[in-house]
């Protein structure tokens, strides 16, 4: 966890009181379910309770696993320091330390989820506002980073959108796949403990009960999830990636938000960096390095061995603190991005009319014209625009051979950006109103 | 592709046959729409169909795109020497070769997700036979590579099939996120082809058309799936590596059918060695090599780059040919696995009862002796077990401390084998009836 | 291996026949080395020589395969028709099919090695050249994609000289870690085979003998070979952006070669794509998807598990081909990249002058304004620039606040470009010939 | 960083004082050599030593930074106040943050490269006592975790220590790598300083000057030093893989020490889990992890883009310190690793003598027995051991068909394991004297 790159909400989610209150809700909805069956006694699952809003000592906790050498005796031992040694006798019966751990990480997980989820929806606020905002805007689209056909920013906004709503539903099969909880004892046999135990406490945790574990919860579950932030860690890149094209110096159609006293800015108008979205990719790698460990970690010897554990104490924190950082940044870029338009129509008129020339070739062939002699017409007019910077529509028109299969309106109506955007409103209305496809 | 872990009907969509074939469906169904739309004459767009049965000549497309340079093109001008030169004028359109390119590979990684679902198939039925089969085989169950408590071999089948039933069910989505296809033109705008021709082609083919395309379908998608097959690939390996563990001379729980012929099976029948899980070790790191590719794919220039190209030509055969034939692979070791209950009791009584220690300790403490004096019981009679190879039931039986506190039917209760299986039917319902959660 | 990304060659290294021949010769030299120590008749040794000149004939041996499932067995076969059965039943001696395969990977790998290097060397050729053409050749340096302070063509050049001459020397390393063979047995101990056999095998190929194998060489090896081709993939994608940021219509400060007779290129000047430079960016993302996997293959269980050989089937000829290929591909893109100087100076002048603001900034303070003072002064001139399009300098020389400062030829001194090359020799002569460092 | 899994001294390196003392360093040399060359005054060069021995005030530094918005500004206004704001004027002059942040990113790495040369010093000295401690501890030799033929103990650690002095090497290469320092200005060109400020800065701390840089140093260095780090640890995984096999309840040839008084040991002897060597194969995928982010970080834009500076912030510290951490894990559990030279014997005669019949089967076709006999001889005693558990030496010695080819003397031989040990020393002679290969 780079301090940094981390909000506090998530962060919180990963500190040893949460862990700790996580692990007591566990603890505490066990015996509720324990004494159901009559497995202990009531009055010792009500006597649980009362540390409810205990505020456990961390410190005291490390305290006393420095003697025990085990982190859930060493909980066991403080809860029973406020709930008394007698009434906290029968917590944790039955249980296996992992069935608290595990538990606990998809809690957790469930939790940074949650977060995560609300982070892409402020990313689908900014984009859908942006791209009805720039609906019109029109730019060059670019294929090989060369000029192709007009498109609009909107559009633009609006595929980036459509990319982050696919990872919202992604996202959210991939809090599904984490929402299970196990306990089940040393293998999974529930030799010790009845699965009416695990039903009760993960329901009241919203989880549903693990189908089959072994003393661990199956990693190919974690895998999934650690894989799907991958993706949109990936398409946070994506953005990132068109914003700093777009802040490049000879772009220019879009700048990151700069705030009008930093420094800087105005001595040396042209050096504002896009760092935000540099940062962004680079967040992207780390968040993306996760994916492949939480693979390794999923063939574990038989029962469970523990080499995933120290893999997870670094990639469950890291990835998902990471990226809700980064998507609450990219919000606020999208959201306070300076666009530029007519720098978008400059660009497009580099060189004068010449992104049309496809338009003008197809126009002559239709008109009866040979595709050699389409070809040489469109030629000559083109080679006049790329190296005297003349304008190619006023060099067509002033071209007899050309205006003989042409009429001026012919010619005219081929520079006509409406063409491009006339499908503008049938993409939109797929995009935000006909649903995640 | 490597030929030795290649199966020929998933081999066969990556042919170049099968993807001229795609083609050709496309480009006759685009012209079916455009003659809906009297953008083309009905008679060329029925013309095209005349090639409807032809197999498309690749050494003679390879020779025309030595020529162009081009490989749609060169495809088109083939095209039109079975259709006729002036029927198949109007083929392609207004569409640009990535409508093609782009469709075609998402038809073809839907026909492979198809051929994978049915491997998959294949590895849950026969996970699920082997399970009944061995629903109560007791084993000792496993962490950390050391005994622990006991299990059955039923429930390590069941939690392979668990696993590779979440796996099919991640499949199917992953399927459907590629299940798309884009007419859309040089930009994605429909500037030259209406979005209606889109609809109608992706209707024929199996696809839904991309809500907003650029000149290429979004690459987040591709992403999420090679990511899923990653997932799907570390869940072999797990299973490989089970497998290999029951198959090591010191355990033998398990191997992998040999056929009786087999060269030196019989001179040396310790010799049986567990080649075929570990090459789907190995396999598993090949299908996963494909995730971190395809995810530095997704951020492409502006409206495209060609990068992701060559990636796609690698991984997209690589990655499904590997995985169909790892699977199929596992499916049949797993269908044929010679599985040793003998050895399995054997294992679990290595140390003779002292897997039951934990029970014992329990017990004494329930029956009211100290959790000191329960723990030194436990340990005298254990290290006799240890050092000395005996017997750890009958040496309680013969300690009059512990008679004291348990009588022998206590005692004998202990070893009792029921007591760890007694929920077996639970999981088994939970696993095989509840349906995938 | 991608036939389109493959190159003859490294290709052939791979091929059955070149494998085959490389068994031959280590069971030729085994052959000698053991009638040396008296083991094998001498007769025997050289009768097996017979075959020096032999094309061995890969379907007969992969239909002696099918019957005996073992491709060594199935070589020795073959080999013992050309030999003759008598004179070759001393082959193979003592040996284990891992010393022939193992040995014959290495030997690959240092062929592979040395083409690469030869690669190399065109690239370093190429750069070099372009280097000192370039040398003078200013054109904006750029942090962040933003115009920064001037630079020369010939630099950028030279770094990705340095680059890749420190990849040559990693190389270098990469093909020694892997110059090693063993003929040691089935477990290493050369149980069954003296040491002395080894090393005149390895001797006659080039190798050094593997100080301690198990049946295995180890993989620690190979992990560091592929890590060592990901590095330089790297650097190839490194000089494929620089190339297509350079090709983007807005900077086009450099094209790819783009022959005359290139379809499309004059009826559409603008649209040249990057499209080699592209296709290395891509190319690079597969050489290093080897990586991960070869670090996979280190940890084999006990004197060897197969699960290496499947992905080494896979990574060994694919990574090779194909950054062979990317090596050939990039040095053509370098040496014949067509570079706009005009535009690169038009581009540096985009904002006229303002690059050169804080040059200015600094002169001021260094004359005695106030700080403050300072930035108003290079503020009010460059916003004139940045709004209004007006030149910097000349602005600066109107501005009597600033003339009061400093006398115009200070501020002309300002913006000579010499300032910023005067160092170009001194980083020339540490590049090209002071050595790698 | 993961606390529980870093040690202080490397993490001390990463600490903000270490940084700002680098810092410190950096400028107060580049004054030196700017007052060397007339640049700036002497005595201010000499008055920024003043701050030779402050504890620099982090959080003073942060608070000033979140004013000036920029961290090298922000630790240059602290310097000041322990300077004196006048004398301190010239520091930094004509240099570029990233010169400071660059040059002092790769002292930190070849610091933490110093520790961990100590680190694996400490492995390599653990590994060679073991050596030659268990060198004729004859345990059997597992190809496939199938039994094969003797091996030694002492085999097993020489080989690890020549796979870690290999690592040695390469970890020296890999400092060598990054020990390199640019005072080079904003794009490289020392166009506002003298390439003698970067020399003698460079040879103050011990670093070579860059032969070229841009506004950064290049990242092919760091990612040929994370791609060492990656190896390095993918060896401690292959080490940690053979304990963990080696301590399965089955096998049990060694354990990781377990101090007598750890809770639980004595009432469960069969339950001390490898825990040490399962957390090191997790690290090993933590350490791995950066391997391609690191890749990935090598592709700039232009001069640079700080895309890469997340990635560092996050794969520095964290690669090193874990690293750290798992070697020194490593070293103390060989260590102190306990080895059981009894079950060693026990496990290789688990099949009484049948890992011998393969020498058994050589003897007898040297003895002139045909090959279908002897393997017809092999077979059927063997059988007798793996079906009823007889001894093969003695079955072998019943048999007349066998004694018919082979003395008793001859067949006693052949279950000699001195046959297996007698080139022991050569390979010993090979990785402990003959130097690194």
């Amino acid at each position: 966890m780079i301090p940094r790159y981390a909000r506090p909400e998530m962060t919180a989610i990963w500190s040893p009181e949460t862990r700790f209150r996580i692990w007591f809700e566990i603890e505490a909805h066990a015996c509720d379910a324990q004494a159901d069956l009559g497995v202990i006694p009531r009055e010792n699952a009500e006597a649980v309770w009362r540390a409810k809003d205990v505020e456990f000592d961390v410190a005291r906790i490390d305290e006393i696993e420095a003697v025990t050498k085990h982190d859930v005796i060493a909980f066991l031992t403080h809860l029973a320091e406020h709930v008394g040694a007698d009434e906290a006798r029968f917590v944790h019966q039955g249980m296996t330390s992992s069935d608290v751990l595990d538990t606990t990480l998809n809690v957790q997980l469930v939790r940074a989820a949650d977060i995560l989820l609300a982070d892409l929806d402020r990313v689908l606020a900014a984009l859908k506002r942006r791209a009805y905002e720039h609906k019109d805007t029109v730019r060059i689209g670019r294929s090989h980073g060369i000029h192709a056909e007009p498109t609009t920013m909107g559009l633009t906004f609006a595929r980036f959108y459509a990319e982050m709503d696919r990872n919202r539903n992604r996202l959210e099969k991939a809090r599904w796949e984490v929402a299970t909880g196990a306990i089940s004892g040393a293998v999974g046999t529930f030799a010790n403990i009845d699965p009416a135990v695990e039903e009760h406490v993960c329901a009241k945790l919203g989880l549903r009960p693990e189908p089959i574990s072994t003393q661990v919860i199956p990693r190919d579950r974690h895998a999934m999830f650690f894989a799907t932030l991958g993706v949109i860690a990936s398409s946070i890149e994506n953005i990132a990636i068109e914003i700093r094209h777009m802040q490049r110096t000879e772009v220019l159609e879009a700048e990151e938000f700069f705030s009008p006293g930093q420094k800087g800015s105005s001595a040396m108008p042209h050096k504002r960096n896009p760092v935000l979205t540099e940062n962004l990719t680079g967040l992207a790698r780390l968040v993306r390095m996760a994916v492949v460990p939480a693979m390794e970690n999923v063939a574990l010897w038989h029962e469970r061995d523990i080499s995933h554990s120290s893999v997870e104490r670094g990639i469950a924190p890291d990835a998902t603190i990471t990226l809700d950082f980064a998507l609450n940044r990219l919000a606020g870029v999208i959201d306070k991005l300076v666009v530029y338009p007519d720098n978008m129509l400059k660009n497009m008129n580099k060189f004068k009319g010449l992104v049309m020339s496809q338009r003008v070739l197809l126009a002559l062939t239709q008109a009866g014209v040979s595709r050699e002699d389409s070809y040489r017409l469109v030629q000559r007019n083109a080679m006049k625009v790329w190296e005297q910077g003349a304008d190619f529509k006023t060099e067509l028109l002033a071209d007899p051979e050309v205006t003989a299969a042409l009429t001026p309106a012919q010619i005219e109506e081929k520079f006509d950006l409406g063409y491009h955007t006339k499908h503008v409103d049938t993409i939109f209305r797929r995009v935000f109103e006909d649903g995640q496809k």
